[in-house]
Protein backbone atom coordinates (compact mmCIF):
# COMPACT_ATOMS: atom_id res chain seq x y z
CA UNK A 1 0.00 0.00 0.00
CA UNK A 2 3.06 2.26 -0.07
CA UNK A 3 2.44 3.48 -3.95
CA UNK A 4 -0.96 4.99 -2.67
CA UNK A 5 -1.39 8.48 -3.72
CA UNK A 6 -1.15 10.10 -0.49
CA UNK A 7 -4.57 11.74 -1.12
CA UNK A 8 -6.40 8.48 -1.05
CA UNK A 9 -4.82 7.53 2.28
CA UNK A 10 -7.70 7.69 4.16
CA UNK A 11 -9.85 5.30 2.09
CA UNK A 12 -7.04 2.94 1.88
CA UNK A 13 -8.94 -0.03 3.17
CA UNK A 14 -11.12 0.19 0.01
CA UNK A 15 -8.15 -0.32 -2.02
CA UNK A 16 -8.22 -4.01 -3.75
CA UNK A 17 -10.18 -6.85 -5.04
CA UNK A 18 -13.21 -8.24 -4.18
CA UNK A 19 -15.79 -10.94 -4.75
CA UNK A 20 -18.78 -11.61 -2.56
CA UNK A 21 -22.56 -11.79 -3.03
CA UNK A 22 -25.76 -9.59 -2.77
CA UNK A 23 -29.09 -9.12 -3.07
CA UNK A 24 -30.88 -6.68 -5.19
CA UNK A 25 -34.73 -5.63 -4.47
CA UNK A 26 -37.16 -2.72 -5.86
CA UNK A 27 -41.07 -2.17 -5.67
CA UNK A 28 -41.00 -2.74 -9.56
CA UNK A 29 -38.95 -5.97 -9.62
CA UNK A 30 -38.94 -9.83 -7.98
CA UNK A 31 -36.04 -10.06 -5.77
CA UNK A 32 -32.73 -11.06 -7.15
CA UNK A 33 -29.46 -12.67 -5.99
CA UNK A 34 -25.78 -11.65 -7.55
CA UNK A 35 -22.52 -12.70 -7.13
CA UNK A 36 -20.38 -10.15 -7.47
CA UNK A 37 -16.40 -8.48 -8.46
CA UNK A 38 -15.26 -5.30 -7.50
CA UNK A 39 -12.07 -3.84 -7.88
CA UNK A 40 -11.09 -0.27 -6.83
CA UNK A 41 -7.43 0.61 -8.48
CA UNK A 42 -4.82 3.41 -7.50
CA UNK A 43 -3.03 4.61 -11.08
CA UNK A 44 0.33 4.87 -10.15
CA UNK A 45 1.24 8.94 -9.51
CA UNK A 46 -2.76 9.00 -9.96
CA UNK A 47 -4.90 10.93 -7.48
CA UNK A 48 -7.69 8.90 -7.75
CA UNK A 49 -9.16 5.51 -7.66
CA UNK A 50 -10.48 3.38 -10.71
CA UNK A 51 -14.00 1.78 -9.74
CA UNK A 52 -15.13 -1.70 -11.91
CA UNK A 53 -17.82 -3.46 -11.01
CA UNK A 54 -19.53 -6.78 -12.73
CA UNK A 55 -22.25 -8.78 -10.79
CA UNK A 56 -23.81 -12.43 -12.31
CA UNK A 57 -27.17 -14.09 -11.37
CA UNK A 58 -26.55 -16.28 -8.11
CA UNK A 59 -29.42 -18.55 -9.62
CA UNK A 60 -27.92 -19.19 -13.42
CA UNK A 61 -24.89 -17.52 -13.40
CA UNK A 62 -25.83 -14.85 -16.27
CA UNK A 63 -24.03 -11.84 -16.63
CA UNK A 64 -25.75 -8.69 -14.94
CA UNK A 65 -24.79 -5.62 -14.13
CA UNK A 66 -21.26 -3.23 -14.81
CA UNK A 67 -20.37 0.06 -13.91
CA UNK A 68 -17.43 1.64 -13.64
CA UNK A 69 -16.20 5.01 -12.37
CA UNK A 70 -13.10 7.27 -10.56
CA UNK A 71 -13.02 7.78 -6.90
CA UNK A 72 -11.50 11.28 -5.76
CA UNK A 73 -10.72 14.07 -3.01
CA UNK A 74 -13.36 16.79 -3.35
CA UNK A 75 -13.33 19.78 -1.44
CA UNK A 76 -12.89 20.08 2.56
CA UNK A 77 -12.27 16.75 3.07
CA UNK A 78 -15.54 15.37 0.58
CA UNK A 79 -15.19 12.44 -1.73
CA UNK A 80 -15.96 12.99 -5.25
CA UNK A 81 -17.68 9.85 -7.26
CA UNK A 82 -18.23 9.60 -11.22
CA UNK A 83 -19.69 6.75 -12.57
CA UNK A 84 -21.07 5.60 -16.13
CA UNK A 85 -23.40 3.02 -15.79
CA UNK A 86 -24.32 0.95 -19.60
CA UNK A 87 -28.33 1.13 -18.62
CA UNK A 88 -27.81 4.79 -19.70
CA UNK A 89 -26.68 6.54 -16.31
CA UNK A 90 -23.79 9.05 -15.49
CA UNK A 91 -23.69 9.92 -11.65
CA UNK A 92 -21.80 12.02 -9.99
CA UNK A 93 -21.83 11.74 -5.95
CA UNK A 94 -20.34 13.63 -3.12
CA UNK A 95 -19.89 12.12 0.20
CA UNK A 96 -17.83 12.06 3.12
CA UNK A 97 -15.86 9.41 4.86
CA UNK A 98 -17.22 9.01 8.57
CA UNK A 99 -14.97 6.65 10.89
CA UNK A 100 -15.41 3.36 8.26
CA UNK A 101 -18.42 4.69 6.70
CA UNK A 102 -18.24 6.04 3.33
CA UNK A 103 -21.52 7.79 2.59
CA UNK A 104 -22.36 9.50 -0.91
CA UNK A 105 -25.76 10.92 -2.85
CA UNK A 106 -26.02 11.63 -6.47
CA UNK A 107 -25.69 15.41 -6.70
CA UNK A 108 -25.93 14.96 -10.47
CA UNK A 109 -27.72 12.18 -12.42
CA UNK A 110 -28.53 12.32 -15.70
CA UNK A 111 -30.37 9.61 -18.14
CA UNK A 112 -30.01 9.47 -22.18
CA UNK A 113 -33.36 9.55 -23.66
CA UNK A 114 -33.81 5.79 -23.58
CA UNK A 115 -32.68 4.97 -19.68
CA UNK A 116 -35.48 4.20 -16.84
CA UNK A 117 -36.33 7.08 -15.01
CA UNK A 118 -33.86 6.91 -12.13
CA UNK A 119 -33.61 10.28 -10.05
CA UNK A 120 -31.95 9.96 -6.63
CA UNK A 121 -29.00 7.02 -5.69
CA UNK A 122 -27.22 6.86 -2.16
CA UNK A 123 -23.97 4.85 -1.56
CA UNK A 124 -23.22 3.24 1.35
CA UNK A 125 -20.03 1.28 2.05
CA UNK A 126 -18.20 0.22 5.49
CA UNK A 127 -15.28 -0.57 5.31
CA UNK A 128 -13.09 -3.23 6.47
CA UNK A 129 -9.55 -5.54 6.09
CA UNK A 130 -10.93 -8.19 5.62
CA UNK A 131 -14.94 -7.25 4.55
CA UNK A 132 -16.45 -4.68 2.36
CA UNK A 133 -20.39 -3.75 2.82
CA UNK A 134 -22.43 -1.83 0.68
CA UNK A 135 -25.51 -0.78 0.49
CA UNK A 136 -27.49 1.15 -2.26
CA UNK A 137 -30.89 3.16 -1.84
CA UNK A 138 -32.39 4.22 -5.26
CA UNK A 139 -35.14 6.84 -5.56
CA UNK A 140 -36.72 5.34 -9.62
CA UNK A 141 -39.66 5.32 -11.64
CA UNK A 142 -41.96 7.74 -8.26
CA UNK A 143 -40.76 5.37 -5.58
CA UNK A 144 -39.19 6.97 -2.73
CA UNK A 145 -35.54 6.41 -1.97
CA UNK A 146 -35.43 2.97 -0.29
CA UNK A 147 -32.78 -0.05 -0.57
CA UNK A 148 -32.29 -1.20 -3.89
CA UNK A 149 -28.95 -3.37 -3.50
CA UNK A 150 -26.52 -4.79 -0.31
CA UNK A 151 -23.85 -6.77 -0.32
CA UNK A 152 -20.93 -8.27 1.57
CA UNK A 153 -17.64 -8.61 -0.11
CA UNK A 154 -14.33 -10.48 0.50
CA UNK A 155 -11.16 -8.87 -0.19
CA UNK A 156 -9.00 -11.22 -2.80
CA UNK A 157 -5.90 -11.81 -1.09
CA UNK A 158 -3.14 -12.36 -3.88
CA UNK A 159 -0.19 -14.39 -3.55
CA UNK B 1 -17.44 -11.52 -34.44
CA UNK B 2 -20.43 -14.02 -34.74
CA UNK B 3 -21.22 -13.76 -30.81
CA UNK B 4 -21.89 -9.36 -30.87
CA UNK B 5 -24.83 -8.57 -29.82
CA UNK B 6 -27.26 -8.17 -32.87
CA UNK B 7 -28.32 -4.71 -32.03
CA UNK B 8 -24.43 -3.53 -32.42
CA UNK B 9 -23.88 -5.12 -35.78
CA UNK B 10 -23.95 -1.53 -37.32
CA UNK B 11 -20.66 -1.13 -35.15
CA UNK B 12 -18.87 -4.31 -35.61
CA UNK B 13 -16.01 -2.50 -36.68
CA UNK B 14 -15.39 -0.74 -33.87
CA UNK B 15 -14.76 -3.96 -31.76
CA UNK B 16 -11.84 -4.81 -29.95
CA UNK B 17 -8.55 -3.74 -28.64
CA UNK B 18 -6.48 -1.07 -30.49
CA UNK B 19 -3.19 0.75 -29.95
CA UNK B 20 -1.70 3.88 -31.25
CA UNK B 21 -0.27 7.10 -31.11
CA UNK B 22 -2.21 10.60 -30.68
CA UNK B 23 -1.56 14.37 -30.47
CA UNK B 24 -3.07 16.78 -28.04
CA UNK B 25 -3.46 20.62 -28.43
CA UNK B 26 -5.42 23.33 -26.79
CA UNK B 27 -5.23 27.26 -26.25
CA UNK B 28 -4.44 26.48 -22.60
CA UNK B 29 -1.68 24.17 -23.04
CA UNK B 30 1.93 22.75 -24.59
CA UNK B 31 0.81 20.36 -27.40
CA UNK B 32 1.47 16.71 -26.39
CA UNK B 33 2.27 13.58 -27.77
CA UNK B 34 0.90 10.21 -26.61
CA UNK B 35 0.62 6.55 -26.49
CA UNK B 36 -2.60 5.17 -26.24
CA UNK B 37 -4.47 1.80 -25.60
CA UNK B 38 -8.39 1.52 -26.18
CA UNK B 39 -10.69 -1.76 -26.02
CA UNK B 40 -14.19 -1.49 -26.91
CA UNK B 41 -15.52 -4.94 -26.02
CA UNK B 42 -19.34 -6.86 -26.21
CA UNK B 43 -20.15 -8.23 -22.89
CA UNK B 44 -21.96 -12.03 -24.00
CA UNK B 45 -25.43 -11.24 -24.52
CA UNK B 46 -25.60 -7.25 -23.54
CA UNK B 47 -26.38 -4.71 -25.90
CA UNK B 48 -23.93 -2.15 -25.14
CA UNK B 49 -19.96 -1.66 -25.89
CA UNK B 50 -17.67 -1.64 -22.80
CA UNK B 51 -14.91 1.48 -23.40
CA UNK B 52 -11.62 1.88 -21.70
CA UNK B 53 -9.06 3.59 -23.00
CA UNK B 54 -5.58 4.71 -21.19
CA UNK B 55 -2.70 7.11 -22.33
CA UNK B 56 1.02 7.10 -22.01
CA UNK B 57 3.50 10.51 -22.44
CA UNK B 58 5.26 9.96 -25.59
CA UNK B 59 8.29 11.41 -23.83
CA UNK B 60 9.09 10.40 -21.01
CA UNK B 61 5.98 7.50 -20.66
CA UNK B 62 4.17 8.57 -17.82
CA UNK B 63 0.49 7.55 -17.16
CA UNK B 64 -1.53 10.61 -18.62
CA UNK B 65 -5.22 9.97 -18.56
CA UNK B 66 -7.65 7.47 -18.53
CA UNK B 67 -11.48 7.21 -18.98
CA UNK B 68 -14.44 4.45 -19.22
CA UNK B 69 -18.21 4.14 -20.20
CA UNK B 70 -20.33 2.65 -22.34
CA UNK B 71 -21.96 3.27 -25.59
CA UNK B 72 -25.22 1.59 -26.78
CA UNK B 73 -27.94 2.13 -29.19
CA UNK B 74 -30.50 5.02 -28.73
CA UNK B 75 -33.41 6.12 -30.37
CA UNK B 76 -34.00 5.99 -34.21
CA UNK B 77 -30.60 4.43 -35.03
CA UNK B 78 -28.97 7.19 -33.15
CA UNK B 79 -26.09 6.17 -30.75
CA UNK B 80 -25.70 7.08 -26.42
CA UNK B 81 -22.58 6.93 -25.00
CA UNK B 82 -22.32 7.35 -21.34
CA UNK B 83 -18.58 8.02 -19.97
CA UNK B 84 -16.94 8.68 -16.64
CA UNK B 85 -13.96 10.85 -16.33
CA UNK B 86 -11.12 10.95 -13.51
CA UNK B 87 -10.62 14.53 -13.88
CA UNK B 88 -14.55 15.06 -12.82
CA UNK B 89 -16.24 15.09 -15.27
CA UNK B 90 -19.48 12.56 -16.40
CA UNK B 91 -20.83 12.78 -20.16
CA UNK B 92 -23.67 11.95 -22.33
CA UNK B 93 -23.27 11.89 -26.11
CA UNK B 94 -25.77 11.50 -28.25
CA UNK B 95 -24.87 11.20 -32.66
CA UNK B 96 -25.00 8.98 -35.37
CA UNK B 97 -23.23 6.30 -37.79
CA UNK B 98 -22.64 7.73 -41.25
CA UNK B 99 -20.79 5.90 -43.32
CA UNK B 100 -17.76 4.71 -41.15
CA UNK B 101 -17.99 7.50 -39.26
CA UNK B 102 -19.39 7.81 -36.08
CA UNK B 103 -20.07 11.28 -34.54
CA UNK B 104 -21.43 12.18 -31.27
CA UNK B 105 -22.02 15.50 -29.16
CA UNK B 106 -22.50 16.16 -25.82
CA UNK B 107 -26.02 16.43 -24.70
CA UNK B 108 -25.23 16.57 -20.65
CA UNK B 109 -21.30 17.69 -19.65
CA UNK B 110 -21.74 17.56 -15.83
CA UNK B 111 -18.64 18.55 -13.61
CA UNK B 112 -17.61 17.80 -9.82
CA UNK B 113 -16.72 21.29 -7.73
CA UNK B 114 -13.09 20.29 -8.36
CA UNK B 115 -13.43 19.85 -11.94
CA UNK B 116 -11.99 21.86 -14.72
CA UNK B 117 -14.51 24.15 -16.73
CA UNK B 118 -14.90 21.95 -19.79
CA UNK B 119 -18.72 22.55 -21.17
CA UNK B 120 -18.76 20.65 -24.26
CA UNK B 121 -17.03 18.02 -26.60
CA UNK B 122 -17.38 16.16 -29.59
CA UNK B 123 -16.16 12.78 -31.04
CA UNK B 124 -15.69 12.00 -34.28
CA UNK B 125 -14.18 8.32 -34.57
CA UNK B 126 -13.23 6.79 -38.31
CA UNK B 127 -13.83 2.69 -38.44
CA UNK B 128 -11.81 0.99 -40.71
CA UNK B 129 -10.63 -2.86 -40.36
CA UNK B 130 -7.06 -1.89 -39.35
CA UNK B 131 -7.53 1.48 -38.04
CA UNK B 132 -9.50 3.58 -36.25
CA UNK B 133 -8.74 7.60 -36.13
CA UNK B 134 -10.62 9.74 -33.75
CA UNK B 135 -10.64 13.59 -32.99
CA UNK B 136 -11.92 15.18 -29.90
CA UNK B 137 -12.81 18.41 -29.94
CA UNK B 138 -13.49 20.45 -26.81
CA UNK B 139 -15.02 23.78 -25.52
CA UNK B 140 -13.81 24.63 -22.13
CA UNK B 141 -12.51 27.73 -20.16
CA UNK B 142 -14.15 30.12 -22.41
CA UNK B 143 -12.37 28.92 -25.35
CA UNK B 144 -14.74 27.86 -27.96
CA UNK B 145 -15.31 24.16 -29.85
CA UNK B 146 -12.24 23.12 -31.38
CA UNK B 147 -9.73 20.27 -32.02
CA UNK B 148 -8.21 19.12 -28.52
CA UNK B 149 -7.30 15.60 -29.48
CA UNK B 150 -6.33 13.44 -32.65
CA UNK B 151 -4.77 9.71 -32.98
CA UNK B 152 -4.70 7.09 -34.66
CA UNK B 153 -4.91 3.73 -33.51
CA UNK B 154 -4.16 0.51 -35.35
CA UNK B 155 -6.17 -3.30 -34.29
CA UNK B 156 -4.46 -5.31 -32.11
CA UNK B 157 -4.02 -8.80 -33.75
CA UNK B 158 -4.74 -11.86 -31.21
CA UNK B 159 -3.24 -15.17 -31.76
Amino acid sequence: MSDLHPGLASLHLLVGDWRGTGRGEYPTIAPFDYREEVSFSNPPGKPFLAYRQMTWSAVDDRPLHVESGYLRPGERGSWEWVMAQPSGFVEIYAGHLTGRTLMLETTTLARTPTAKKVTHLRRVLTLGEADLVYEVEMEALDHPLQRHLTAQLQRVVKY
